[in-house]
């Protein structure tokens, strides 16, 4: 019916920009992603495209998780809690079909090409495939989300203090 | 610093599955993305990636913008509007550097490997790059965003009765 359904399709896509600082490699479980400061270059050739985004305060930051070589269908998220195994469609985990993570970030400040962002699950040198701008059409009052998350969720809230360091974060 | 900075980096990625039902090639204007039920089908190879995905009521869909072939670094918003001209990452318009979108949409019902999802802004045939569930990590409490594109959302949002069709969406 559709030509990707028939032949052979393949979409590639170069970097825009690279992460310069990150979550620590080794300390990712001391320090979270929202306790981190990251910090993205954004290759001269596109700094251009950068013009109003200082406008939102908050970004969609669209990169490939380049380090995961896995593939897995069903995934068991962790947590203390023991949880179901469930489709990697059900979760945001990395070794997912295609190696692409959108992760909602804080923008705090940009200066020429380098963005400083809070909340970007991404060690350094992970490449940058788009920034998108967080705007009203990406806001869903009250999802519907399964249990097992919100388990995750209230975990992880609380002893992350998200309440105090991104009020701004969550239903 | 890091090797993608020095060498030739490339992201490549194949379809997971494809848009079958989407918004009219050519009525996108009578009839918007929230009036519209698309349908994707997930590639039989991938399906036992759905198990779970019906416990959330959003997604999130990353797709191909397939059919469009321009790079553009700055824009001017669409709208009645007179809009001012910002660089292409402070919009979400197709013509960005990698051809990707991300959109939020309302998930509708899953039969089998196909979803029925409302709030795609994608023509049938555009291929589908990954599914992922819309979280509490997606949601931004009154996030900024510029002046133009306040009245972009007033205009769309009373034109196309976003508060009946979407309660759901927006701040």
């Amino acid at each position: 019916m559709y030509s990707i359904l028939k032949s052979a399709y393949e979409f590639r896509a170069n970097a825009v920009g690279v992460v310069e600082d990150g979550i620590a490699e080794e300390g990712e479980r001391q320090k979270g992603r929202y306790e981190t400061l990251s910090r993205i270059k954004i290759f001269e050739k596109f700094a251009d495209g950068l013009s109003g985004v200082s406008e939102y305060s908050h970004l969609v930051v669209v990169w490939h998780t380049d380090r995961e070589n896995e593939v897995r269908l069903k995934v068991k998220p962790r947590g203390n809690i023991d949880m179901p195994e469930v489709g990697i469609f059900a979760t945001r985990f990395p070794p997912r079909p295609n190696h692409i993570a959108t992760s909602v970030v804080e923008l705090v400040s940009i200066s020429g090409s380098y963005l400083t962002i809070r909340g970007l699950d991404a060690w350094p040198g992970s490449p940058i495939l788009d920034i998108k701008p967080y705007d009203y059409w990406d806001i869903v009052k009250n999802p519907k989300v399964p249990s097992w998350f919100k388990l995750l969720w209230e975990e992880r809230s609380s002893q992350r203090h998200y309440a105090k360091i991104v009020p701004w974060l969550g239903p």
